[in-house]
């Protein structure tokens, strides 16, 4: 049985958020150990498969992370990441500080063989739109992005849509301002380049701001720049769509019944464009899995913070990218013996 | 009287819309040479103040730009951008490939003292929001920027947001992934540092994707790859949201009669956030005026970029941006002399 270790501090809404989370998602069967604060988390020791692990020092949005996560070997967060790599734990998920989180994770649990630097990944869902939602990465581990990296981001991309959202051949794109291979900074023409000969991806080429939304990949591939820009613009134009929609449903009395009649519907909508239904995002490239809930998160979004880091380590998703890299630094000879021999062992195994 | 030269090739919907739209804003006042085919034109030679051009080639978004504009010298949008240059017309206005109209007025229309790299801006609306729209750009005339460019960025947007949207004093802000001086890349945290110390701008520090339509600036800087993805994602999210909303309006009996009831006041939503509206992006740090309108404009997109190219054109843009840059130039003392001479003259001239 998977044991997700949760930090029990930083999340906005307290840590009333993290016990009904922390309820919720133990309730599906996930042993918990939960850091933090004994006194305001004490309800954590009457959830059944749930420990509660003591945290003095906590780590907020206001501290510099490198700094803190140094400093403070006893705060929640670090405690829940040494947790995971001391193998009490299987996988984190923290609704605080995203770039303590971040460092915690990063300093815990080392990373793959080959993988520079880690990403970001967030589940775009599409409103409307059935499947699996698209992969987005990085959305924020990094803020300068090499080349190099950005193909790495599609294999980490590549193995986590298919390992845990069930995604048979991932196809992955390359974010830019045009569909034309030359299209784009100096760093994503190469990478555009780089990503159409890469073994063991299925690269469809760039695509636009506009297509974030489409369904025409399953993984988008970005730096971490860009990406966090790009996902907080997302949020803040649904939001203000949304509002605006609203505040249209409100003015008149027509339009404000047909609010009412509507409000049902955009409920389903809304619970849709919600951070809340993903559980947040991905830490990918480590040895270890953590998952960074969305700060504003409720209840739900705690416990599906929780649950998508156990569906991960269930999945095996940190394998599977570890073997989908070693495929990748194959050369196509190499790659040409495993496929013959792929075939043979079907043969032998009808 | 301001003469604007109108491409009357490359709009997605046709000579029909160019001939509209040079009809509703000939009614304005201003007078159009219109460049393009004489026979689909032909309707052009009734409007009165517009004169149709022949211009027997055509630049599409299939041809690269900067090859098409130097062997095609009889391009509608490089004899109209010609047009400029050498005095007929003040301004220019496209709603062709806008990688041709950059490039056809780039060649023609000298840059300004001291720009490296011209911008393109576009005025983002605030749904439900009054008051002047938030100026953003680079939206894509450069895939790379230099720190530099990103200072100069602010200037032109400065200068272009006082002229021509009426905004006093405009508050400047860079677009990153944090409110702190230190988030983002190498580039955008030295731009920060820069703006901060930079005269005769109001530098109000970094905003995040999810503040772009929130109205916390007036002027929102950004390197041209970025610009343009978010711009995109902006005009995709929104398109998606209201699909969703449309979806849920149609979807079950109440539902669609809450539908019908808000269709009128979801009608203001839409024409505020379409793109027509603004008519287009303006190309920012040249000795000349060039508005490239949306690809998919109507008459009334076309109506309004020539109309932005002439009130960019009455309110002195181009020599407005000029004093600013000079004024960026200029030392403290400097700066120390030509307050207290200004001070001197407001009291010779109460």
């Amino acid at each position: 049985m998977t044991t997700v270790a949760l930090d029990g501090r930083g999340a906005e809404r307290g840590p009333g958020a993290i016990v009904a989370g922390a309820r919720a998602a133990a309730a599906d069967g996930i042993r918990l150990r939960v850091f933090g604060d004994s006194a305001a988390l004490t309800a954590v020791t009457e959830i059944d498969g749930a420990e509660l692990v003591p945290a003095v020092e906590e780590i907020s949005n206001a501290d510099e992370p490198v700094a803190a996560v140094r400093s403070r070997p006893e705060a929640s967060v670090v405690l829940a990441a040494r947790d995971v790599a001391e193998g009490r734990s299987q996988a984190m998920a923290s609704a605080g500080s995203t770039g303590a989180a971040m460092t915690a994770a990063l300093f815990a649990l080392r990373r793959l063989h080959g993988v520079r630097r880690p990403a970001l990944a967030v589940q775009l869902l599409v409103p409307g739109r059935l499947g699996p939602p698209t992969l987005l990465l990085d959305v924020g581990a990094n803020a300068d992005a090499r080349t190099n990296d950005l193909l790495q981001f599609a294999y980490l991309g590549t193995a986590f849509s298919e390992a845990v959202l069930g995604v048979a051949h991932p196809r992955v794109a390359l974010l830019s301002v045009g569909e034309e291979p030359n299209k784009g900074s100096a760093e994503v023409v190469d990478a555009h380049a780089r990503l159409a000969r890469a073994q063991g991806l299925d690269f469809r080429g760039n695509v636009e701001g506009k297509d974030l939304l489409a369904g025409v990949a399953d993984v988008i591939v970005t730096d971490g720049f860009t990406g966090n820009i790009v996902l907080k613009t997302i949020e803040g134009t649904a939001k203000t769509v949304a509002e605006a929609v609203r505040a249209a449903a409100r003015s008149g009395v027509r339009a404000a019944a047909g609010g009412l009649l509507l409000r049902r519907s955009l409920g389903a909508l809304r619970r849709q464009m919600d951070p809340d239904t993903t559980g947040g995002a991905i830490l990918l490239g480590l040895r270890g899995v953590a998952v960074v809930g969305h700060g504003s998160s409720g209840p739900e979004g705690i416990a599906n913070a929780v649950r998508l880091a156990a569906r991960t380590v269930d999945e095996r998703a940190v394998e599977r990218t570890t073997k989908l890299l070693e495929r990748s630094r194959m050369t196509r000879g190499e790659l040409r013996r495993e496929s013959l021999q792929a075939g043979m062992r079907d043969r032998k195994e009808p």
